[in-house]
């Protein structure tokens, strides 16, 4: 089955409402490092009740609408896609605490060719329900290897932001936790890759990957500490590529380039010296 | 106020209606380093949702009536209580999610004298709400260190598990995470004192401790590895004394001695070289 353009552009998701507790919120930061050094104040509002703030990366978990490509109705060889960029932009906040709604819609599909792959854009907006107010506007890439050649453009809405080549203006180091991903797992995905060794070797792995997702959070901790001293409301917004898979227990070294209140960064892998996490951009209030 | 003897011993306590998730027995142990190792199947068992096992140490934060000596009415200065000693009967391993009834009474209050403080025992029956059978009856003994000389009898009900005097037979090391305090107040005891450094100060100590049951758990977490393969039917009890704190961050080693079915045990931090628990006893189905 391959990919009808039409069909998936109009792939109707259903809205998601969730509600999330302060727990969840400080098992979301937990997973990511806060809280590793107990007597920083600034990692503790994330991690304990006493004022507690959302860590503003908890978007991702946040109104997520699951593994829709599955559903064969799609077109897409699921086993094989990639997630391939994320992106979020803050409009407010994200509370400690509430019930929202996510509601997700295709956005571009790109055509790399035969044999080549195609690329799935999706947006999804989070909406606090009680207020109705937009907190968050998300976008992901989805690389689809084995969906290429459906005859569509091969043109990308976005390009993704460039990383300089001078040295970087600091960097942040966070080690990860050897149960990192089974932590993180916890704010909901689930995906056994995450978990069973079985699973991690059929995928070609030496044992369990962290998610994606919590890499992102990790270099989001290291933007949150060094660019914005631990307020959430000064992250406007962050995105990059997954460019490496990472074991969990890895240290990941965020390399940081601040020019004004646009911030350029990537994350490598200090133990396999590999780039994890490319073209980062994140802009502050 | 003081200790009125025969009020106490006919405390009301409110049953405890408790449900609890996968994902809340799986937090559990993640906060006691299983999952550490995350390519070991014995740990996995308990952090991960195919076949979940709980360990037999959840017990103790199950159908737990609460702070209830906070009560005037009790006559206990709870500034001044210390947590002495835990024990666990098992009669059916924990399921990995359920229903459960918490059963509390004050067995037994042993007066040291005035001035030396006063010791209050409790006893809880765990039930499975759904089959009624009960899954575990827990023993603890509450140090009042205030609450002294009220006329009681200076006789204890229990006596402390001698440990033995030669080398153990065997040891374990867990090194507990910086973040172990606030991963395991997840699971239910959100005692500042294991999460605000102005507290902990306040309290006497450098900075935020590890809960005692976390330790606890740490050592349990121990004896399953080495004494039950792993396997929670295994184990039919366990109890012990708290000798001194630890600090999140610490490896917490436990010295082991088997003679059959029963385990001796008690456990340091490597760091400090101090034993923090001790005339540990469990016994092996």
């Amino acid at each position: 089955m391959a990919i009808d353009y039409d069909k998936l552009m109009a792939w109707k998701f259903d809205e998601v409402e969730q509600t999330y507790t302060q727990k969840d919120t400080m098992l979301y930061a937990l997973g990511l490092g806060y809280g590793a050094d107990p007597m920083d104040s600034g990692q503790l509002q994330y991690v304990y009740e006493k004022d507690l703030k959302a860590a503003p990366t908890m978007a991702v978990v946040l109104g997520y609408p699951g593994m829709w490509m599955r559903d064969p109705e799609s077109g897409i060889d699921w086993v094989r896609l990639v997630h391939g960029e994320q992106g979020v932009t803050l409009h407010a906040p994200i509370p400690a605490e509430g019930t929202v709604l996510g509601r997700t819609r295709v956005t571009d599909i790109v055509d790399k060719g035969e044999g080549k792959g195609a690329i799935v854009y999706t947006e999804r907006e989070i909406v606090d329900k009680a207020s109705g107010n937009s907190l968050a506007t998300l976008w992901q890439s989805t690389f689809c290897r084995a969906d290429g050649g459906f005859g569509g453009s091969p043109e990308s809405p976005r390009k993704p932001a460039a990383v300089p080549e001078t040295g970087p203006d600091l960097t942040d180091t966070i080690a990860t936790l050897p149960q990192a991903a089974l932590i993180y797992r916890l704010s909901g995905d689930y995906n056994p890759l995450h978990a069973e060794p079985e699973i991690a070797t059929a995928a070609g792995f030496d044992q369990p990957i962290l998610h994606g997702l919590a890499t992102f959070g990790v270099a989001g901790h290291s933007i949150l500490k060094h660019c914005c001293d631990y307020d959430p409301s000064r992250l406007k917004g962050i995105q990059l590529r997954f460019s490496a898979p990472v074991y969990p227990g890895e240290t990941i070294r965020t390399e940081i380039w601040q020019d004004g209140n646009v911030i350029s960064f990537r994350s490598k892998s200090v133990e396999r010296d590999v780039v994890v996490l490319n073209n980062g951009r994140a802009e502050l209030n």
